[in-house]
């Protein structure tokens, strides 16, 4: 078979696919037009040419021209390049053509995945999709239950809600069903795996009490009757999992924050010592949320060493439900399966991606560490993934996966029963997920991407791959170039830190200059002259997004990065943020641009021009 | 200025308008593509020609075109075909023309309206609808916020989410500035209406103090710290309260189920009667839900007898939130707004309407009842309301409006003074809603709709008011065919109650039949033979949906419908279940088929054949 080739995968940063997109196009709509008319052929037109002649007819025809031509004329002016190498900011570039095409028809047949009657084709696509992610993130696909979301905030949400019901189901136990759980303490209800206490719930199911202990789970009496404990999460979070805290009644004052290493990865002894004190105190912990790929910074966290101290714990009784928060970064652990989606030792693994040149020779990538974080993931009960990230499809579209099916009777609104039987009984798929209507189009498009790409080295990898190297390039490129000289003034750039994954953040700062403030000046001008602050982004040569790193997010850890331009530590501990360009380097068009370097010149020379404004 | 029309809006059930949707489709993707070609022309494009010559960029390409034949192939088969006026089920029709080419073309530039930085064109526009739509429900858009949703499942949580803060922020207040509230007992800080929260919220920001007050509200501290109450819903609720509730740690036990009357319309007596109850009992009420529009029936609770007993409460120190969910219902608010968006009163209202060919001649709407509802909606503190239901626009677009837009404060991730600066500063959404990433196109396609059909009867009113003649229509055909007879069996046929708006649901027994079960079985066999049960629907005559009343959910309401039947009381208080067909008539093409009761004898014919196959 051939392998894939990445540049018939997308329209192009100069619509070089045209030809074969309109074709296309042209084909889907024709077939659409002529399913309408074949539909009972006996039934005559409703609007008659007759119709079609009145004056009203053509002035609401003309109304509706002119508004699309607005439209079209407001997108031209201010939407953002995503196609262009030009634009390295967030998680954005080309989507791939089956993908708009795919929910371009979709759109057209309007189904809504809350119910089956109402997608009879999507809602299969959507079961489809569930399985094909759980073998992507290390699950077995016959054991698992995954769907679409539109994004990754409400996964994260659902991710937490089922936690919470989980954690409050023994103590629901011990009320109706006392002989179950026999002479336990509250703490050691607390502290149950989630393995067991999904088995338990099985043995409710048997004893006829399932709806008795939903009633009396969190769920029927809402987390009033017993404290969930703490949510750990790690300082680089999404701030998503602040507001999920909030919405599922937890409160954000139950969020606990560990620190992040000099590498912007969750803090492993900050982790373990948490657990501890908290386990002295009695306080249980709901769940611990893993990060691959941190939306700041693209940070992997170690996921097996979150296993790992999982495993320790659960040896000396105490047990939490883990989560990885791997919207961003997810679709990447297609690099590490092969083209039987097995998973590679990493010594096979590196040489595999340069030989097949998924991996650029003169790039090395993925370090031991992330490699070892990819093959723990399908230990964790829940995993968050975005399919409108790095699955490089349309908004709005989001997944979670989780890696116990039974675990869904916590969170459904029909007897569990039906579940069971769902391979053969259409799903009606709101009863199991949080949200209710649902386009079936952002199905449809991630279905056709799946279709296409293999969600191994061989497909995803090949795509990701190219944004990898063209990060590592990035890197090294702002690593080389040590500093931009100016009418006599040199500027200092650094990356914050060596990528994980395909995210560059960099910072630069006046060689000399010593404040901290001023610093954070320049880095805001230099940002506000890459994006649409300075106007509408079209005519920019470069356009990119920045954050702020605060003390009150991440502790001390930017600081250090702020000591290494040779600005006092005082001036940390006085300011308490520093202001980073942060560029997702996700498009597959900054590798093989014509001229190798082309883009990677035009950085340096656009940010020249930027500051060279700024200064005069 | 033409008025609209209708016919001009839609694609048409024949495809009849294909050639304008054709041609604008083609102008908006050469738009789009010399778009992409035009930035920075002297770019070079990056997939060449050679590139295009290789085997695999054909081979890939190959695989695109049979991946989007594959689904089309499989949409055509199964796709439920809710463009013809013979599928009368869910709340599904055609889709505007004007929103689908919308939503197309902004697609493809792939707006995120999470932040304005990944949508500077779609998040304003966003702004621009929530106000149009506070402005259809009664809200002043000065004052209020709306925004859109992914549904109205999302809408409805986002709306308990501000209720149950709200609730919360009293008690706050005592403990950090109990000056503010003075000698105040606990049941009269869960009994201040919402006005007065605010008003005190301002306060406390005066005194900056806000942050603490948030700290110790549920968003803080979650529900753990103080029951938020009771959430009273009518009978003929959304599932998607029930999940609400678990959702948000209150709890499904914490929603109390306000009986409904015959005509399915929540019973207002039993409202006040359990305000009542609970004010004895010293327990508080979180907050009441209205519905316009039931999902199951297209019942109008009579809103202006919630808010006069809401007000009647307040004069005995009893306050709760009132949230509207017209997921449903909310558009038709605009048949009772005139040209200038003003309300007319009813005597004006009815002749309008019947001038102006809004309503049918031989068509009463809306009844005195429906009237006063929608004249009150704007009483509410938020209300839902679903573009992607009667706003005719495509999945998945919901939306929630709120009276007072210092609501907000309670569930926004920005400090306060962000948003009061709203109109110049650019919104990042993502930190003023529950969702985080968001399909600006979703909201590009609703604009459009809005730009072209006006809020009021002039616009979506002839729209919905085809519907609602079709409805009342439909309704008339089964009370006056009253019985088909079938090789000498005759069999009943009733409509469950006069539609508020345009759902009419009906039910088929034998005559002589006294036995629940053997009705249920008929009428279950029925929709099996008019929906996706027996087989891919594209050929079948008539396509329905069905739900089943059951005492669980209706108390003893649907035995009166059975009764109607001759079925004898007992069988209701044993069987507790009426399986009954369900069908929303939203197509606006089932008034201006070109033979006036094509469709309707089509329909009894239609059911004719299927009950001959049933009991042959």
């Amino acid at each position: 078979m051939d392998k894939l080739n990445v540049n018939a995968l997308f329209l192009g940063p100069k619509s070089e696919n045209q030809d074969f997109f309109k074709e296309m196009l042209n084909f889907m709509m024709n077939d659409f037009i002529d399913w309408r008319k074949d539909f009972h052929p006996q039934d005559k037109p409703i609007i008659t040419d007759s119709d079609k002649d009145r004056e009203d007819y053509k002035s609401t025809l003309l109304k509706t021209r002119h508004t699309l031509v607005d439209l079209a004329g407001k997108l031209q002016t201010c939407s953002m390049p995503w196609f262009s190498p030009r634009y390295l900011g967030h998680m954005n570039t080309d989507t791939l053509m089956a993908a708009n095409l795919g929910y371009m028809l979709t759109l057209l047949y309007n189904p809504n995945n809350c119910a089956y009657e109402g997608s009879p084709v999507t809602t299969e696509l959507e079961i489809e999709l569930g399985k094909q992610l759980a073998g992507l993130l290390g699950y077995d696909p016959k054991r698992s239950w995954g769907h679409i979301t539109s994004g990754g905030t409400i996964a994260n949400y659902e991710g937490l809600w089922v936690a919470r019901n989980l954690k409050s189901i023994p103590h629901a136990i011990k009320k109706v069903l006392p002989e179950l759980v026999g002479e336990i303490s509250d703490w050691q209800l607390s502290n149950l795996t989630s393995v067991r206490v999904l088995d338990l719930l099985d043995e409710v199911k048997v004893a006829g009490k399932f709806e008795d202990i939903l009633r009396l789970s969190a769920r029927g009496t809402g987390v009033l009757d017993k404290n969930p404990g703490k949510l750990l999460v790690p300082q680089s979070k999404h701030y998503s999992w602040v507001k999920a805290m909030d919405i599922l009644g937890i409160g954000t004052e139950n969020l606990i924050n560990i620190k992040v290493k000099d590498n912007y990865r969750m803090d492993i002894e900050d982790l373990k010592n948490t657990i501890e004190k908290l386990t002295v105190q009695k306080i249980p912990i709901l769940a611990v949320v893993g990060v691959v790929g941190s939306t700041e910074e693209g940070a992997i966290d170690e996921i097996h060493e979150i296993v790992r101290i999982r495993r320790e714990f659960e040896e000396k009784g105490i047990s939490f439900y883990l989560h990885i928060d791997a919207a961003y970064g997810g679709y990447a652990r297609a690099m590490v399966l092969d083209e039987n989606n097995k998973f590679l030792e990493y010594d096979d693994l590196i040489s595999t991606l340069k030989e097949q040149r998924i991996i650029a020779e003169d790039t090395d990538w993925p370090s031991p560490e992330v490699h070892k974080a990819f093959k723990f993931m399908g230990e964790a009960d829940s995993i968050t993934i975005d399919p409108h990230k790095m699955g490089y499809v349309p908004y709005a579209t989001g997944a979670i996966v989780m890696k116990d099916k039974r675990i869904l009777d916590l969170i459904s609104y029909f007897a569990a029963y039906v579940f069971d039987k769902s391979e053969n009984n259409p799903l009606l798929l709101g009863s199991y997920i949080m949200e209710g209507s649902k386009a079936g189009a952002t199905v449809a498009a991630t279905w056709c991407a799946h279709k296409i790409i293999p969600l191994n080295f061989t497909g995803y990898g090949r795509i990701i791959g190219c944004g990898i190297t063209g990060a590592q390039r990035f890197y090294r490129t702002i690593l080389k170039a040590g500093s931009i000289i100016i009418a006599g003034r040199k500027f200092q750039i650094k990356p914050l830190t060596l990528p994980d994954f395909n995210m560059v953040d960099f910072a630069f700062n006046e060689i000399g200059n010593k404040d901290l403030t001023a610093m954070n000046e320049l880095n805001q001008k230099i940002y506000e002259l890459c994006s649409y602050k300075s106007g509408p982004v079209y005519l920019n040569d470069f356009i990119t997004s920045k954050t702020a790193l605060s003390e009150e997010e991440y502790g001390n850890t930017p600081g250090k990065f702020v000591m290494d331009f040779g600005i006092p530590w005082e001036e940390w501990e006085k300011v308490k943020s520093v202001y980073v360009m942060r560029s997702s380097i996700i498009t597959p068009f900054l590798v093989n641009d014509s001229s190798p370097d082309g883009f990677m010149n035009n950085f340096l020379k656009t940010m020249k021009e930027k500051i060279t404004k700024i200064i005069s």
